[in-house]
């Protein structure tokens, strides 16, 4: 199968529909196609239609439950629980932001955890929606343990990311958003694929030693036998891995115990060889800078922090300052108009659900 | 000057008589005192009282005002703005807490930003504050420029560090306090000292290249020739500094752009020779439990997340996995027991503060 390009609303419709053929309903089923296309669309492509036969299997399998509508089972002035009811990450995930964007509407912050989830896609894309609305947007998830704390050997805890997204006026958006690892699995993909050597201090083997061997480590992940990625910071606490374990450990603090989800080492879709719940958590938060310095001044301040550190003097050696966001939003420009590049694995993985489904998807070569 | 050990009753006694020859209110010398001598207790010896002589300099030269009241400018159900009025870190940043705390008691979470402040000292002494209510505490503060941002030449950022602390039953609290930075300027101090070289990826020379020389790093930094310390994650993005400079710009987002302060590379004390007001800003930020999982449910998870990271498997060769706070608290207890041991160019720093003021101060040895 070969690499393909395609229209960003044709892979929409075609996710949209595919996802639809397990039993979601339409809308449901175009929160995720949403939030998958969206990633795609600013150069995420590891959370982007990749994904969708994960959560095809998930569905399968039985941890996903398709049809399931999540719950608010905790509701105050400015802070909500909601429980997913082991339904799709995207639907319980948009229904908590939204609330949180609901919440700040009315007294300037809202606070939200979601538990019971899945995989809810990219974190940066519930962030993103605050900014309509002229708000601070934050989010963040728990995830399947992949990274080791500082001196384990184990992975034990997630690449639980964080997103952070801020107003702005001439300039694009500010929008952080990264994995506390030092890097996401998706990279030792890359790597493993190309054959290419490991950086040191993205990963260990199974005694806990820093290993350049991509497939090694992604091998040791698969079958639990130890090690795993490393926390950002890298290996021991040199260059500060324990503040990437700190991180990550404070996602899990929000998403997952004080949701009442699961956290950690539990977040697993298969144990002892049974089917279980993964039961993933998320937290998501908006702000209203009207509360504050006021929505204009806010804006304005942000353009020039932004203006100031795209033109501050770069390395020797370096062309360009970026500021986060920047690059997605150019990737996203340029894919909404000459189409969305998918790797060859990914071009036969949507053939075989466009297969299974009787769904057509039309590229355009 | 010899090193000295010192009782930490004596020390706050000290500290405290010696702030209010400045000017400072009692009740306000205390909250000084009290914020440097914990830091010195959990083994923070670069934000104990080795600072008192820069508070007394910033006091003397013009930028730290001893005796102004800060002043709350916002104010709703659970946000509020406090403006320090350039006075002492610490006052206003022990109100902004409060005020977070008496929030979240009403509503189940308190978001306080201070604007127009100096050095508040070590970010977890405010997280911390939250434990005793059985809260979940967060502290953010911008500061002066010290990091570079990735692809940048020159120090336009500070270590902005971020901490969170929250409650537990069996095990001692979680309490994350970190610089963004790699390392923070302390311990570039420490390896000058010392005349050991620094680890590749701490910090960068004038051009913008990393380098081992940590004299010239610190000189750099005070002549404002370029270069710096680098942000968590190193150079460039291949260990993520990019989400190192990420984090860093999003605790200047909240403590100086939403709060109406100074940001990035405004917050100096000296402009053109003149003397400045630095305008330093804080977030703080108090939670509920018991609005979620309740507080009974939450703090057994937190129990039994610590207990399974520390009892994990070891890496080879490494004996112990660590919980953030873990050694901070150890070594409280050693030196509540034992006493402070304070370097020689503290000891010499606090015998000059000692005979300015003709408050005495006594230690052990």
């Amino acid at each position: 199968m070969d690499a393909k390009l395609i229209q960003w609303q044709k892979l929409l419709d075609f996710s949209k529909r595919a996802m639809m053929k397990t039993g979601v309903s339409e809308p449901d089923a175009k929160k995720v196609a949403d939030n998958l296309v969206l990633s795609n669309l600013r150069g995420i492509d590891s959370h982007g239609v990749a994904r969708l036969r994960r959560y095809f299997d998930g569905i399968k399998t039985g941890y996903i439950l398709p049809t399931v509508k999540p719950r608010i089972v905790k509701d105050s002035t400015v802070l909500a629980n909601v429980d997913a009811g082991n339904g799709l990450g995207q639907v319980a995930g948009t229904l908590g932001m939204e609330l949180a964007i609901e919440k700040t509407k009315k007294e300037g912050i809202g606070f939200v955890t979601v538990c019971n989830s899945n995989h809810y896609g990219f974190a940066g894309y519930y962030s993103l929606k605050a900014l309509g609305h002229n708000f601070i947007g934050i989010s963040m998830t728990n995830a399947a343990p992949l990274v080791v704390p500082t001196f384990g050997k184990n992975a034990i805890i997630g690449t639980n990311p964080i997103a952070v997204a801020a107003p702005t006026k001439r300039n694009k958006p500010w929008v952080m958003d990264f994995a506390t690892s030092v890097v996401p699995r998706g990279k030792l993909e890359v790597y493993n694929r190309l054959g290419k050597k490991l950086p040191d201090g993205w990963a260990t083997d199974e005694n806990g030693f820093v290993t350049n061997d991509a497939g090694r480590v992604l091998e040791n992940l698969k079958n639990l036998f130890g090690g795993g990625i490393l926390p950002l910071g890298g290996a021991g606490e040199t260059y500060g891995g324990h503040k990437g374990y700190g991180l990550m450990v404070m996602v899990d603090l929000f998403s997952g115990i004080l949701s009442g989800s699961n956290y950690g080492p539990h977040i697993v879709s298969k144990k002892e060889g049974k089917v279980t719940f993964p039961r993933v958590g998320h937290t998501f938060m908006a702000m209203d800078p009207e509360y504050f310095i006021g929505i204009d001044a806010f804006k304005d301040r942000m353009d020039s922090y932004i203006d100031e550190l795209k033109n501050s003097e770069k390395a020797e050696g370096e062309a360009r300052i970026y500021v986060h966001g920047e690059k997605e939003f150019e990737k996203q420009e340029e894919r909404e108009k000459n189409g969305i590049p998918l790797d060859a694995k990914t071009v036969e993985s949507l053939m075989g659900i466009s297969e299974e489904t009787g769904e057509k998807i039309e590229f355009m070569n």
